[in-house]
């Protein structure tokens, strides 16, 4: 029996797939965070170089790879497709279990796919440093590590709670070139005014997006790189799902669903847009976002104008947001902590192409062990989420006594992750309430967009 | 250009290679720590299953890989083969440089390609649990993945400094079931009588292999598993050269020198000895071996009878060695710190069908850098070792202006061994001397074997 699908390089995609496309209606506009009314790409050219900013509008279906960011992938795309034989054996289901394994990039995760025609843009527009911003680690040291491909520098600043908790993180940034500092940090005005408040501040994504804006927005050399959220970001990252469609092609197979953990949304994008591609042309399968219980952006959130980032100096969109000041608990899986969701994801949950699912971070990480027990991978713990989707799928698969073909994205390892492990196994963790009051308070400060 | 050269899962290996059928001599003797006579299978019998002692002492040139083992090879298996087009570029070299990276499986190395077998024989031959010894956890985290896979217990020693400067490997061990101790330990009566002399003994791998031994030798249930120096481990690594034969056919090229770090001589043997046979049969093909200049047992150790251990009571074999009580300093590549080396290995080097050579910490590290920097991968700080010679056989082919098509095993990746970059990056690694008085010392405490 077949475990392993794997692609030669010639078959990395050349082109990136844009579900713009395939929307049943266009994007809501962008809004310029002061004004409220919408930006023009003078507004964004401070932060962003102008073939990202045209990507990120664009509505063209299919958006050229440049072949100096295929060799780049090459290092290690295109990325296996592994048949989950031994969970399912473990399970006793009659369902199919497919995962795309992104945890064989360099960084450890799918963030590369992304970071690297960031930086090749920027690079071909002249800039000279990128400020970014972190939450778990793995995109800060996916774009330290795409600068250092293209020779720029790299300015990171890393959410403090998973600075202390994740040194090994900060070390590969600093090790493939970056700076990295913990946010709120002195070294930007937002940064120091919340210092000023609280001193203790554990950071947010959305606190250290404000300072990494700042930065790049005060330096004339200097642009911004998002990992998450942006239209272009979610296109550079359909590389997942395009090769996982070819493999599951030579798999004999086709998913009855398609499943990806929730932060920002460019994972679960990257492996969910393509099919739906396929939704569009009458394909039948389901979308399934899974987001941590604490931080219910797609669940429990509104769909609303919000601004991007705490301090309001990022673009107000119309996404599923907790509202710009929602702080969430210091969960284990930084990368799931974020305030909003994609634009795009937001709108593909809004007219029922895809659905979303809250889990407990205990059943992930029960859910994660299970998988390092049978399919010997430790998953990082964002990933763990789309584990316990698939888990959940394979058991009611069982439970209706049907089979059911399942694909999820395995976005990265946890070999940086231990220290969550050690924490689960010692039974120090706990599950956080979905924080129902906070939420309240924070919706009630959305913007006042006018008709 | 072509960067990565893959194979598919049906091109596992279906046979080990063993190097004793083309040895110019039979390896000598095995021989009991007490008696120092020649042991016999019911010597080892307490340690070892029976199949795993027949692939010890066979002389078979090919072993039948079983069926069992190659489904749980396809986990991860066969790895890549990667041109290091951008380091060549970094060189200026005429040189091709080649890599086999070991880092894609899930325990981050080579030696899930031994553990797995070994836990599938003791299985076979109904041992209930398995203990076992681990220098920088990359070994001890692959056999408690190996005991997962097929319902085994784990009992790991772990040399107590790299139990402190990677917490995280031992998660890894826990997540995968094992239970692990510092080393040396309170559980049995060497790391009992050492702790009594000296609390603070920061370990070594000796004495680790002591504890598993002992533990092992009185526990009938219990047998022990080594993760590098014997025939048949290094038996089981030759899937890593045996597809990388096959994987530079594809790449329409041969090397002419094939480079492996070298500690214990496991991930040396697995990807030199596939070419030993080719040199066997007339091909010209260097085989080198590059290993710490602080525990230089190939090219400062002599090459006799020794005890694998430190408490003698492990067989004496002969090796190249520094003496079974030689302590090195603690470096960073906890993997390379044994006081011995694997007989086939140590024999192949007196009969000159190998090279050794020693490098120091530092110029590892900064190898390590700029691989990490032009690659993209960062390294196990045992593989820079492989590295840093390939670097330098690629500046020798640049200094002659001539060709050179270097191959070399990247036997691990570095994402659990930060803290060391983190040191080095900040200056706070030294290069240790060759201990010379210590070697000469524990040199004297040899055996007198009877000729």
């Amino acid at each position: 029996m077949q475990t392993k699908f794997l692609l030669g390089e010639n078959r990395i995609p050349t082109h990136w797939y844009n579900v713009i496309a395939d929307l049943p209606a266009p994007p809501a506009p962008v809004l310029h965070p002061g004004t409220l009314q919408p930006v023009t790409p003078a507004d964004m050219l401070p932060l962003f170089p102008p073939q990202l900013l045209e990507q990120e509008m664009s509505g063209e279906r299919w958006i050229k790879i440049p072949d100096e960011v295929r060799e780049i992938y090459k290092l290690w795309r295109p990325s296996p497709l592994i048949r989950a034989h031994r969970l399912e054996r473990l399970l006793g289901t009659p369902a199919k279990i497919y995962f795309k394994y992104e945890g064989v990039s360099p960084a450890g995760s799918h963030k590369p796919n992304t970071a690297v025609p960031q930086a090749y843009y920027n690079k071909l527009a002249g800039t000279k440093r990128i400020a970014s911003e972190t939450g778990a680690g793995q995109w800060g040291s996916s774009i330290a590590l795409a600068c250092q491909m293209f020779g720029l520098e790299c300015t990171i600043y890393m959410v403090r709670v998973s600075h202390g908790q994740k040194p090994y993180r900060r070390s590969m940034m600093q090790l493939w070139g970056a700076e990295v500092l913990a946010s709120p940090s002195p070294r930007t005005n937002v940064g120091r005014a919340i210092l000023a408040r609280d001193p203790q501040n554990q950071g947010s994504l959305g606190i250290a997006i404000s300072e990494a804006v700042e930065d790049a927005a005060t330096h004339d050399d200097t642009k911004y790189a998002l990992g998450s959220v942006l239209n272009h970001v979610c296109l550079h990252q359909t590389v997942i799902g395009l090769e996982a469609k070819e493999q599951m092609k030579e798999a004999g197979d086709y998913p009855d669903v398609v499943i990806a953990c929730h932060g920002g949304g460019s994972n679960f994008a990257g492996m969910a847009f393509p099919f739906v591609a396929d939704k569009a042309a009458g394909k039948q399968v389901r979308l399934l976002a899974v987001e941590p219980a604490s931080c219910p952006t797609l669940t429990k959130g509104v769909y609303d104008f919000d601004f991007g980032d705490t301090a309001r100096m990022a673009p107000v969109v119309k996404m599923h947001t907790l509202g710009h000041d929602f702080m969430p608990p210091g969960i284990h899986a930084g990368g799931l902590r974020y305030h909003g969701a994609s634009p795009l994801v937001s709108q593909l949950l809004h007219h029922g192409i895809i659905e979303a699912r809250a889990v407990g971070q205990l059943s992930c990480f029960e859910a994660a062990v299970t998988f390092a027990r049978t399919e010997a991978i430790i998953p990082a713990p964002e990933s763990s989420h789309a584990i316990r989707g698939a888990i959940d799928e394979a058991l009611a698969a069982k439970a209706e006594g049907k089979p059911r073909t399942i694909l999820f994205n395995l976005s990265g390892h946890g070999h940086v992750d231990m220290t969550a492990y050690d924490d689960y196994l010692s039974g120090k963790l706990v599950d956080y309430e979905y924080p129902a009051e906070k939420v309240k308070e924070s919706l009630a400060h959305l913007p006042k967009v006018p008709a």
